[in-house]
């Protein structure tokens, strides 16, 4: 029995930890890797695709990419299919890549095209195919889809990178912007991808903990409503402003990791300038690529906040303790969080629907449904976003 | 059939290795791991708690320590019962500590006393506690009860610790005295902790492996008792002197992690003048805390051994190869030792015994029974040990 | 049902990752290594083992490597028999190990002669025995047998080290000469050994790739015959030479992990000058050991390969993507390989007859026979290897 002078609530009681793994693992043969193959990811800039090959780690597969002598780009299985040597040592030529062991040539979609240890240079090539996948370039990044072949989607367009002003262009960008630290997040890409539907931790930690590093109107305390959408979940925030006006800021969260996140510095009031796309590197880390409608070339990358003029990088373990961001937030929460041991209040509601989202797209996966946001007409109208931040008269 | 020719006890007859892993685990659940926390345990010197959070690990289990700015210590659960984000990157405040997430303030207790993104400042906050752990300071210490609330027994006193002459005061220090190496010792404590009932080691180890590390004295093979005693074992050395006269040791070992040894370099013929505490880390690693009577502050770190006027850290590996000490002797067991392939001797008399104490206490949490050495009655008197260096006429 | 205008052999398809563990794990207890424990191998130079004990790790067992003050090396277990220190910190005297701990002495055959902290110095010490290995020095090697003590064979004397030219000496390198990279390699061995009956893989990698790294005559394609020998697998290579004569090249793959290779600069035409022991160090590790016939100190070493003058330890990262060699191929395979990912051609045939020479030694030993290769007469022959480089009239 227990006493009333007892100490109550102490950790001794904690549950041992457990994590939802249907929700944050990402290899092929998980439910939500699969989810996530179903779509096309960015797995890098157009111009990481050169004639040096390049290690990519996407959904925790290790995967390499080139382009050819002729312009195409590549992306195949890390593993060389004959003996097993990464192409990441391979030497690219014009119609492929070709592997340092024994010289068996590729090309972009994976067919052998040269064998030269074998007899006539491989009667039998035609039998063997390095693993590949394919890849669509738009919006200064490529996209690959790492799904079922018979359930490729067409990659999207998007309505706010498509029409845009006469001085304005698309630029992409690969530092993981929005991230609040390094190109590389150490950290399950779900901590980060609940953040962009959670607008209330703003005017604490990037406000009261961090000085307001984003506008004043921002280290204000919103109103804020959560609602599904057709894409996913849709976060309306409202501000009062001094002048009596209102910012009305709409942020989206898209099936399956788009971020739609206007500009937190609120430097115009419009619709949203750009799209981040969180890539899952494989349970414990992801990157954020983003691409956005811009003036000047870097405009993106002076998105970066910085704490005092100095960049995350430059700043002492010392400071970042003093003064967290997104990333002392979220990796904060363990490489993989503990779901066992949460505790959600009202206004984590956007996080509660958009967990239910991608329950929803398991579920309608495992029925055999589509999940949401699939496009699969070549002529399919541009993507249209809610997000923006807006200004109204009351 | 073996012939006469044939090499015996080669290594290739070794039994796959196997620990005790009843008598090392120190995870929550585990017996050895409710065993230890039927016990106060230092997690850090009393200047440890302050207004910037610290990480403390301790039994596996990772910790934050903080001061609020009422001056009350508080050791939280290191992840924040919201979200899970880390309290090291919270802010210490008046009444307690703030999550940089979503400002959750929690008091010393884990008590929840804002929710600052909830409407009215949270109207549920009462349903949520973040996991806490009581403390007690004293000797220069924070200790911490990590048991069953339950089961908490008092904080002992120690009369070596309380009685003193007026020039003498107690002085802690955290910086692992008495594992001959550096704070964070890489190996399981029970490896360090079955040293202080092996007094044969230090004419060898501490003598002739590393020139006469303590006295002349101690370098003799000394004639030793062991017995248990009703705190755990107590050690009887006598060692002839020059003189004719005799150096009587006794040194204790005291459940669960208690040091109770003299100085071994024996400047006083007196009463034991300082307590070591084991904390165990994890499995893998401990540290040890210490509170001593002294004239001089830092008269304890003028403890610490040295060699050639070097300190561990700055011996080169070649130096420590040569000349090792406790920390070579114990992390050379392995990160947890291979039970399985011991041979105990007689000298080993010690050892076996501070085991089956370990084990009866087991077998007394396990039949519902209290483990040895709590004490419930906060008007106990002190603990009064034994152990001490006295000299005896013959 | 699949469309005309699917994406074939995509990565999706890929089955999950399996490697043959009975062909590549070496722990005792496991297939192959209870068969790599049925011959002597490598673990040291001569002048390894000296009166400073020495780490070794070989087939997963960590060891002590030391020489007695009478001259004779002992091999021993590294955990200290009696409470499991380990004997590096020991010390080295004239009869033997002492440990750090409690000074037990063991002789080279692990023998424990002194107990100096029990009664009389350890009436019962020969009721102990340190688990020691024997060896025996040869070509500047030292050899131990790790295996079974009945089924011990004698150590082989092989022909291209005992018969030589009167200025030619037999000289001994331990820095992996021949694996193309450090002395310790970050791979299974087999990946490495396999390379030996792979004699394609010379223009393409060490040719084409890094420029021709041996001579111009090794840079073309070979016609090559592979056959199972009574020592493993024997690979003939011809290549027409520019004056019309025809280099003939036989290498051979001895049975347990001898790699008998002429030198790939063909500096003479004549039988094979040096023998490689592969010594796998663990699953994921492996050294090579090397001992041949030269004229000069240092000769072996000066057949390490460099390239544009660089030894591998001083290129760059880009220098090693643009120019691999042996160490990228093996090590770019992965800590182990992928077995279940490999396509075989017909140039490969040599690896899958290793393989089955491999497969027919753990059947011998499953069905109680002795593998091939073992020699259990001290008067035998020494053996003679068919591998060198010759030249022919046509």
């Amino acid at each position: 029995m227990q006493g009333p002078n007892w100490d109550e609530g102490t950790a001794y009681e904690i549950k041992p930890p457990r994590h939802k793994a249907e929700l944050v693992e990402v290899g092929r043969g998980t439910p939500m890797g699969e989810l996530l193959r179903r779509y096309w990811h960015p797995v890098g800039l157009i111009a990481d695709a050169e004639g040096t090959p390049r290690k990519i780690r996407a959904l925790g597969e290790d995967l390499v990419l080139f382009r050819d002598g002729q312009g195409r780009a590549g992306l195949v299985h890390a593993r060389c299919c004959h003996r097993g040597t990464t192409l990441y040592y391979g030497k690219v030529e014009k119609r492929g890549i070709r592997c340092c062991y024994h010289g068996w040539l590729f090309d972009a979609e994976g067919r052998c095209l040269e064998q030269p240890c074998e007899p006539e240079g491989g009667l039998f090539r035609a039998k063997v195919r390095q693993p590949w996948y394919p890849l669509a370039e738009r919006y200064g990044l490529i996209f690959a889809y790492l799904g079922p072949p018979a359930k490729k989607p067409v990659l999207p367009r998007y309505e706010c990178l498509e029409v845009m002003d006469d001085d304005e262009f698309v630029e992409a960008d690969a530092s993981s912007l929005g991230g609040g630290g390094p190109p590389i997040i150490p950290c399950n890409w779900l901590q980060h991808y609940e953040n962009v539907v959670d607008p209330f931790h703003v005017p604490v930690l990037h406000a009261a903990f961090s000085g307001a590093q984003f506008t004043t109107a921002m280290a204000a305390m919103p109103h804020v409503t959560f609602e599904m959408s057709p894409r996913g979940v849709t976060v309306r925030s409202t501000r009062k402003l001094d002048d009596g006006k209102t910012l009305y800021r709409i942020t989206e969260a898209a099936i399956p990791t788009l971020r739609v996140v206007p500009n937190p510095r609120v430097a115009q009031f419009a619709r949203v300038e750009s799209i981040g796309w969180v890539l899952p590197i494989d349970d414990t880390s992801f990157r954020i690529y983003v691409a956005g409608r811009v003036k000047q070339p870097g405009d993106l990358g002076r998105m970066r906040s910085t704490f005092n003029g100095k960049f995350w990088w430059d700043m002492s373990e010392e400071e970042h303790q003093r003064h967290p961001g997104d990333y002392e937030a979220q990796v904060g929460q363990g490489a993989i969080t503990i779901h066992s041991e949460e505790h959600f209040a009202q206004s984590d509601r956007g996080i509660v629907m958009i967990r239910r989202v991608l329950q929803d797209q398991l579920e309608a996966i495992k029925a055999g449904r589509d999940p949401i946001g699939l496009i699969f007409d070549p002529d399919a109208p541009a993507v249209v976003f809610e997000a923006g931040n807006y200004i109204r008269a009351a």
